[in-house]
């Protein structure tokens, strides 16, 4: 159903990540807000880079994200970004604020660049103030070329793996490289979650076309996948691109714009299937797709009101082909349908076709959603709306991290 | 937080239920739907009553639904109500609303009334088509004075306890006596869910007012509730009026109006608290109040976000004070406030207070948690609006009763 775009179109990257691109530097190390894993990360480019940021709606802002929007605000330029665990500086009132602000002077130090050159991120614990002793000696133990943890690795919470990407593709006959890397696990809901994502290219970016190309594909790859429908006060993503790629400056009028476009739609759909996959307890991908709706819009509302569904969630996860829930979750979307002209299949197992229960095997239904990954096909006949939506099932391990998690 | 109706205002009746007001009849049997529990239950009315029902916002909307509405529509009168478990004749096509229309004829002429003074409801898997052999026995086997099990506990499903609630109070010196009964469990989510709510009364109450005094308490208590996030295809609450207490008819004008309004909302009310506490795999019931809103709708916007959020409701069950996902999941609400003017306790607890974290006990706070029920309390400065809702915590069981249970 979503457009897969031409393998030849761009080339994947082996363990690519956000520190691909030419000119980026990136690294983790443990500051000792965690026993035996790296805790903080960070990003370094060797030139400022133009700098694009998308942030939780969430009426509770934490602080980092106050300063980095800010900083971008300024010149619209980043040269270095930090990260930390643990403490997610959020409602932690002014003494949150001046901390953050004060975690940025550090970097910017550190590095010898301007205050409003840095972004600072920080994902953990609501209500805990950062640690300043532990992130003062963090942050001028950093080293370019010292031992250096992955920053991928570096910036998880309760992830299981890390998660990062990286493509290249060729604009104005230059190599250009996209990378990325995010976290995400609980909290995460479509419009950013605890979710924290990382994007560099080395290509040269007008810095409002860059502003324009996150936004839009955020719209339809990170805002479009839900592990448990909360959306965190952390969220935000981050586009850098430092122009070390030598191509002409990128804007929408540039003839290879949709390229550039969707090498970037690819980096950041990656990244969020990831996030998705690797939810809080999740064993299996779901991946929900919604066509002939009213239009693209309607559509994505129905793709995530299945996707967060509880009830669809458990019913994946136990292997059970209960199209009544996911019919049912399409109905109670707020989207207003005819019913009988509805039908769905699980991968190429149709269930209910035209608003009427389709009689099926069980056992090969079974089969199928006991693989790692579950698709979900819904048809409309209103139009030719259409949307994918992402997210994971719904398991005994969610319970338990989060019953003991305090996030 | 809430107003609490002086008790002096009902006589609360022992063990009381929707049979509980004069010339009501109910019961239960066992019609080989499942084993070893009543399956089927019903309500007759000596004379035609009154009857205002609410049905689901689902866009499907069950069989049985459509044709209850139909019935109403006719004169705003029911005498009669159907209601089976295990087949919900939900999704099932022209075939599921014939099989409807044909099960209320078939109680039509057991009772010897017009078609349209029955109801029918069912309850079960969506797509299962009604097993209308065993429906026809059991229909003609109905005896009001035989050895029937209890209605409250033939319409339950994944329901632990039948719910049900009665009171009586003075109206024109006459004594009046509201009655309910309702199932619940999975699917529940403000709107209706899979939830069965029945409300009997021997008042004489006016068909206009008593449409108006049903969706005005519904929207206060069953709308209020929520289990998972899911809304049904098959929720319904119908409230039925005989008029044998013999007062004059009851309308807006009656000076005694805002007392059966309020006994109403006390028995709806409770039946919904039933509900909550009673959610799939649910160990313990939340209550959310809020205060200070802009007004009462942003009140009811912001405590429905909390109660239905994942991370709360893993909290509460891991009695875990996580004020931050709280406070987060008022943020995400959708609602805008001022993050520094709120304030939040759970019991008499107090955790943060105008934007800022308090220091707490752990200790208290866990023993408070590890109760049955847990009132979390969040007061706004945006001004007088105010509400409350209901839920329950999310727990191992319900993942295992949904990944299993074809609902």
């Amino acid at each position: 159903m979503e457009k897969t775009y031409k393998q030849t179109a761009f080339i994947p990257i082996e363990n690519g990540s956000v520190g691909s691109p030419k000119g980026f530097h990136t690294g983790g190390q443990n500051i000792g807000l965690r026993t035996g894993r790296p805790d903080m990360g960070w990003i370094y480019s060797e030139t400022p880079a133009v700098a694009a940021g998308v942030y939780t709606t969430n009426v509770f802002q934490a602080a980092p994200l106050q300063v980095t929007q800010e900083s971008i605000a300024e010149e619209k330029k980043l040269q270095a970004i930090l990260v930390n665990t643990v403490s997610a500086n959020s409602c932690t009132g002014q003494k949150g604020i001046d901390n953050a602000y004060t975690t940025r002077k550090w970097m910017a130090e550190h590095f010898g660049v301007a205050d409003h050159l840095v972004g600072v991120a920080s994902t953990g614990v609501i209500g805990m103030q950062l640690p300043m002793d532990k992130m003062k000696k963090g942050i001028v133990a950093i080293d370019l070329e010292g031992a250096n943890a992955p920053f991928e690795a570096a910036i998880l919470t309760t992830d299981t793996k890390p998660k990062h990407l990286a493509v290249q593709l060729e604009i104005d006959g230059r190599k250009v490289t996209i990378g990325g890397a995010c976290k995400g696990s609980g909290m995460i809901h479509p419009n950013m979650a605890t979710m924290l994502g990382f994007v560099t290219t080395d290509a040269a970016v007008d810095p409002d076309a860059l502003s324009f190309a996150l936004k839009s594909v955020i719209n339809k790859t990170f805002n479009r996948i839900t592990v448990d429908g909360d959306t965190s006060t952390n969220d935000m993503v981050l586009l850098l691109a430092n122009g070390q790629a030598e191509n002409q400056q990128l804007s929408e009028q540039h003839p290879e714009w949709p390229a550039f476009m969707k090498g970037l739609e690819h980096v950041c759909q990656g990244l969020a299937k990831f996030i998705a996959s690797d939810g809080e307890g999740a064993t299996k991908l779901i991946e929900v797709q919604v066509t002939g709706a009213k239009d693209d819009h309607s559509a994505e509302i129905i793709s995530k009101s299945i996707v967060g569904s509880s009830l669809v969630k458990t019913a994946v996860f136990g292997s059970d082909a209960n199209w009544g829930r996911v019919v049912c979750a399409m109905g109670y979307s707020g989207e207003r349908f005819d019913p009988n002209k509805v039908s769905m299949a699980m991968g190429d197992l149709v269930l209910f076709e035209d608003g009427i229960p389709v009689d099926f095997d069980e056992e090969k239904a079974k089969d199928y959603l006991d693989g790692s990954s579950v698709v979900i096909k819904t048809r409309l006949g209103e139009g030719d709306g259409q949307a994918v939506a992402w997210g994971c099932d719904l398991t005994y391990d969610y319970v338990k991290i989060n019953a003991s998690y305090r996030s």
